[in-house]
């Protein structure tokens, strides 16, 4: 099914210069000639033809294939470069502008990729620029190893592999070395790497209908960087397949296009063709890297991932290797000013990976900790009682807030509740360090988050380890520590689950309870009467959710009207097991009244 | 028409996992943590936890938005990213143990972007780490601007933004300030920030299909980055007007999302969404730009374009605006090591666009000198001739050489040569500086050049800018000139047009000409001899072309045994016109013989 290709343009026309344009805004250290449209040349913003004494790297070609080659112009890489439109070589005039504009004294290399248009129009204005006496030099790039050797004139094609062409030129000519042996070492890199496309699409030009040649579960191998078919048309492989073949090809023996044998030094280059996310990118890295090493036998030195030359928005990869002996990665890994060159990848390689940390000392558990003491301290017996009270009674809760739930939400609150609730009582005895409140607490977390999935189990787990990092920072743990604790556990939720009073939800019981139970304290209630009246707090205040509107989950999608029959069954939770808490600590501390 | 999406990997279920690892080959300045699959962590390799005194910034999220998180891992902005599997939050202790991997004295801070999952296991992380003792602060990155003010829990969704708030806070930390005021600065910028995104498609998960909710001339506005539906979905529009309008609904004064106002400084990120060609985010920014200094009265001090968070394929971007006062401007622009930063965005700001420049005065050409002299010299005459006569040979010869091209290419050579002869005869009085034939034999270039397209054209062009340059080193110019000018010619044909002889091409009668020529005169032949013997080799090689196997153009598609009948026009016409100019010559200098 073709149809026309979708883009973020104005007129297809003129995609190229408002590229430029918007190249400029983007990078200050880039210029370009005011000559549109005929002359599209983007040149370094530092570079005086008065001053410059260095040989200037020159590169070109029909646009689309973006970064290349403007984005790779700035100190240490290309000095200029020029823009065809779409896939169409720049003109020799255009060219010629380029060569005036930055070529001083030292004269200047044109690096050209292999294709007849490129080879004509930039060889055209190379002989004009020598006659108006400019030394020029041209070096003529064909690293595609797709097809077998050619016979005739078209050669290789020139590939991915022209940008580290582009490095080591730019890189020998900022170290001030004569037109010649920039020319020559240039010459030597081309003639170092091999390059091989494979494509899942064909790209788009703009303004034009998408070609349907690739239909799904297809694949293409050996493309160009043009829309034109590749060698091959091939069932979708895994990449792993993919990528070994792609490196087979370029390293064959028969073609022997690049000199790279075992043993040899090389760097990767891993090119997205526009449309490939840099995840799969980096699969194919995964795969090259060792397939190198330990198929080939060859030592990877560097390795390039990114998009380079694209093809507008097609999507695939070209794999690039180059052989590099000292003097090469020295040029590789010089620095350059260019925004597309890739940074942080030269440099010492450490292992890979390293070991998981364990937990600090100071809070590494072991059995003797997590278990149940021997004795309990008469905190500690105050604190398993309301564990259990209140974990039994979100058991018998259990229907009644479904039933809640089915009528406001999924209908599994009270399911879900009670497998956190079973979990704690399952741990109680077992685990829980229980004359350490503040372990105790953690614990509690740690049970419902194992069996309660979504976001009640999280947000328990979070209320739980707030509590507990409150609590650790006291010795002795009174009602104060308590209510502390709750408000650290109420921030805390409220924080990351992002929900505050009023928005119908557990915060709706634990606000008020938290409110009461510090204002009380601070009134100079004893702890009993404060922990009652905040009990009693949070009950109204999970009552009154039958008036508000939901602002978060399921409920936001039901009427107000059929909300106002039923409260927040997460609240209604809270107020049960708190009280239920309350009612097992005041049996245990004033045993008599009970 | 819903299809199977098309990627570049293995398995669907570890593409996670195998990204980073292709991640870590990539970059030697990246580590990952040994916990795969549940553990997804990617950590500065230079950052030792038993020495690490500055404050580590971290940051996660679910994966398929790379280079976000992990590829902004490095010195100066993030010291350790966790992945989640694509479009799902890493879990807690996934968090947890990039906390515990990079964490020292200073403290760690976590930002987070807007997601219920995020800041749940961030949460859960954070105070899981605070109980272990570890300084923890959380920033929460909600940026979106696409959406009217949310009423509930959900809020405003993290986008690319983020990327400037890490920015900020890694700078900070590097710094050396404190965990309070590295989370400070990044609340604050968080706060300064405001993205909306456009998208052309949906994204394909890794094993999915496809959705087809975006059929052919629609976009979506106001999208997500996790394939979500957008705000609205329009038709296609120029991209000006799509930039124009994101615009105003980001510094809208209704929402009034971020604090800007006229007069603000303000730095821009276009984000291209992981399959947008770099062509269409840098047009997106050449809109933006004035517009926000124009139309919104902004100062633009920085603009990032690329690609930062993406969203798997999707065709798209979004633009990110941020108040950007000093403080945030020396942040932004720090040195990091983070592989994926944009790099040579900051600087001063030169004029975009420089002049064209001029011809070096050496060459350049008035009117004085593009005109025939008044009065010929003997050699002006003789090449006047020559050139006459060539160009009348090629006229005459129009049709035969059409007949031979329709057997072996497209039949229009005689069209195309008799067009360049015409032109040259037409300026020939006019402009040809005759008695310098140095500038004569430039100018038939130029002349050539002016009405004959494609190949032939461009060649003829190069063969007189070569023959020119050859001709310039001497004042005098005698038969060894012509000679050494003929050689240069063909040299620069072959190297540019990349064919030799037995090509089937010009050069088979230009090369046996000039070998001929060379040879002669070095034997010590007269010059007239010489041209004459010279011009009989052009012709036999010419001829000699009806036995070779084209190499280039229509001709490889024609059979052997047809192509063996007619000979290459090309070098046919080279031949004829040649011999027409010895011809010439001859009556010139040897009048009596004639």
């Amino acid at each position: 099914m073709a149809y026309q290709g979708k883009k973020l343009i104005n007129d297809p026309d003129e995609v190229v210069t408002e590229f430029i344009e918007g190249l400029v805004e983007t990078y200050p250290g880039l210029q370009y000639l005011d000559g549109f449209p005929q002359i599209k040349v983007v040149l370094r913003a530092d570079v005086s033809i008065d001053t410059y004494n260095k040989v200037a790297v020159i590169s070109g070609g029909g646009s689309g294939h973006e970064p290349a080659q403007t984005g790779f112009v700035g100190e240490g890489m290309l000095t200029a470069a020029i823009s065809g439109d779409v896939f169409t070589s720049p003109p020799a005039t255009s060219i010629l502008a380029a060569i005036r504009a930055v070529t001083g004294p030292k004269g200047c290399l044109l690096i050209v990729t292999n294709y007849t248009g490129d080879r004509l129009n930039f060889g055209l204005a190379a002989e004009q620029a020598k006659s108006e006496g400019y030394k020029v030099e041209t070096v003529i790039v064909g690293d595609d190893c797709a097809l077998p050797p050619p016979r005739g004139i078209a050669g290789r094609r020139g590939l991915a592999g022209t940008i580290l062409v582009h490095k080591v030129a730019g890189a020998a000519a900022e170290a001030g070395l004569s037109l010649a042996d920039v020319a020559a070492e240039a010459k030597h890199a081309s003639e170092m790497v091999g390059t091989m496309g494979v494509a899942l699409s064909v790209c788009t030009l703009p303004g034009q209908v998408t070609s349907d040649r690739l239909g799904p579960g297809l694949m293409e191998l050996g493309l160009g960087i043009h829309g034109e078919p590749g060698a091959a048309v091939v069932d979708l492989q895994p990449v792993d397949i993919v990528v070994s073949h792609v490196l087979r090809q370029i390293l064959s023996p028969e073609t022997q296009y690049v000199p790279i044998r075992r043993g040899s030094r090389v760097v990767l280059m891993i090119n997205g063709l526009g449309g490939t996310p840099m995840m799969e990118l980096m699969i194919a890295t995964r795969k090259a890297v060792p397939e190198l090493q330990l198929e080939h036998g060859l030592a990877v030195e560097r390795v390039y991932t990114g998009s380079f030359m694209t093809s507008l928005d097609m999507a695939g990869f070209s794999i690039s290797i180059m052989r590099a002996d000292e003097a090469i990665l020295q040029r590789l890994d010089a620095p350059t000013k260019a925004p597309y060159w890739p940074v942080g990848v030269e440099g010492n390689r450490p292992p890979a990976k390293i070991p998981v940390p364990l937990p600090p000392s100071c809070s590494t558990r072991n059995d003797e900790i997590l278990s149940q003491p021997h004795k309990l301290t008469e905190q500690g017996c105050v604190l398993e009682a309301a564990i259990e009270a209140a974990a039994k009674e979100i058991i018998n809760l259990k229907d009644q807030l479904n039933e809640w739930d089915s009528k406001v939400g999924d209908g599994d609150c009270g399911t879900t509740m009670y497998r956190g609730a079973v979990a704690v009582l399952e741990d109680v005895k077992k685990r829980y360090p229980m004359n350490d409140a503040a372990e105790t607490v953690n614990e509690i977390g740690t049970s419902i988050r194992r069996v309660m999935g979504g976001t009640s189990g999280i947000l328990y787990d979070i209320f739980c380890k707030a509590a507990y990092a409150s609590l650790k920072r006291s010795s002795i743990i009174t009602a104060k520590q308590w209510s502390d604790a709750l408000e650290a556990s109420i921030a805390a939720v409220s924080k990351y689950g992002g929900a505050d009073a009023g928005y119908r939800t557990m915060l709706d019981a634990l606000i008020p309870a938290s409110a009461v139970l510090k204002e009380r304290l601070d009134a100079g209630d004893d702890p009993l009467t404060a922990f009652h009246l905040s009990s009693e707090a949070a009950l109204i205040g999970a009552e009154s959710t039958k008036h508000m509107q939901a602002q978060a989950g399921r409920s936001t999608y039901v009427a107000v009207d059929l909300l106002a029959l039923v409260p927040d069954p997460g609240a209604m939770a809270v107020a049960a097991w708190y009280k239920a808490a309350f009612l097992a600590v005041k049996s245990k501390l004033q045993p008599s009244e009970s």
